[in-house]
């Protein structure tokens, strides 16, 4: 019998315009649609964002707590294949969504290799990264001409924070707010740099702040890029 | 009289199915479409991909050479900014289209900023960049986790080409055919990287090089993206 393919699919921001025309046809021809989430009793982002394209399609929701215990996320991760594989194995195809897209610290990329060492296909579809409808919406260029950006997750040292500030044009942070005093001190005390915070970016609850330094850590959501810029704006 | 808004718009790296709804709703709506092209009568890559959402509006070509007078560069821009600004006074939304993100290495950003000085209102639409779909179509991850990434648009300086490639776990390089050969030592040197090239990516003609030794620049493609990763792949 033939086999069905995973799709990992970028689903964008949020705001569900931002899907792609291949992300909507891939979504509206698949069997199963794949949800991770965090907690089992969370409302998933991402299913909010395609629930005008997926009708009555069975869902199946694969749980992965935010935990760093590796073998128990390697447990969870073969979980989710095997769960996964049952489906293709039966010729279904399915569509595992992500927030923005599934190369840039997505949960994807871990099941996409599960699932390929088993056997079978799978396709990824790019969406609109999180940082460029921040750019967008902020209406700031990430970069011009020769200028270099650098993503950094979790900016946790920040002697080696204040030099890619220096080394780079453009710094994005994805997750920063644990740091963010230490953070606000670095930008306040650069006159040659401008922070950026969007939160919510493209959701109906999208804020912008330009002066970072009137902002709280506990004020910000999840979903809060950090752009650091030298350019004036 | 009411104005008209300009719409920097971001197509994506080819495939016209990579277009975002938000995309395809306004190249719909609008009443101008604006192409840069660095040659009059070369070919638009940007107006291909759209060529099925715009009717027969009219197209205003926006002439941009590829050269480094900057004074030269700055009277073209603001001939530009006084063209496009005739539509808006007019009441005539104007997209302007580019390749990738409109915020990433695009030359909406220079129009952008003297249309709003003129006093007009503009937004940006993102776009797929070319670096995710690249990512997408060799099924590489860009970042998982902790890991950073830096994206360099052309690597002329070698020594601080290493210096990104030991500090990033992944480095993005746009424009590099220049000093391919360079780069190539550098790749072959090092044990712990891999590099991949996509040309041409999702396109009808794309290449997936996934030993970049056995290439020669001249056989490139201007659309050429390379990424370098300590990952095993």
């Amino acid at each position: 019998m033939d086999k069905g393919v995973l799709y990992g699919i970028g689903v964008g921001p949020g705001d569900p315009e931002l899907l792609t025309l291949k992300a909507i046809k891939i979504l509206k021809a698949v069997d199963i649609i794949a949800v991770p989430k965090s907690k089992s009793d969370k409302d998933s982002v991402a299913l909010n964002i395609v629930k005008d394209y997926i009708d009555n399609k069975p869902i199946i929701e694969l749980v992965f707590p935010m935990i760093f215990d590796k073998e128990k996320l390697n447990s969870d991760w073969n979980k989710a294949a095997d769960l996964v594989t049952t489906y293709l194995a039966n010729n279904q195809n399915v569509a595992f969504i992500t927030l923005g897209d599934p190369t840039i610290y997505s949960t994807f990329i871990y099941l996409n290799k599960l699932v390929i060492n088993k056997g079978y296909k799978t396709l990824i579809i790019p969406g609109i990264p999180s940082f460029c409808a921040c750019s967008a919406e902020a209406m700031i260029s990430l970069a011009e001409n020769n200028e270099s950006i650098s993503i950094i997750p979790s900016a946790s040292n920040m002697n080696e924070l204040i030099t890619k500030i220096n080394e780079f044009d453009t710094v994005i942070l994805m997750k920063f707010r644990k740091n963010f005093n230490q953070i606000k001190d670095i930008v306040s005390e650069n006159k040659s740099i401008h922070a950026i915070i969007v939160e919510n970016c493209t959701m109906n609850s999208q804020k912008i702040y330009r002066d970072i330094q009137k902002i709280h850590e506990a004020d910000l959501s999840y979903f809060s890029t950090m752009i650091i810029t030298k350019r004036v704006i």
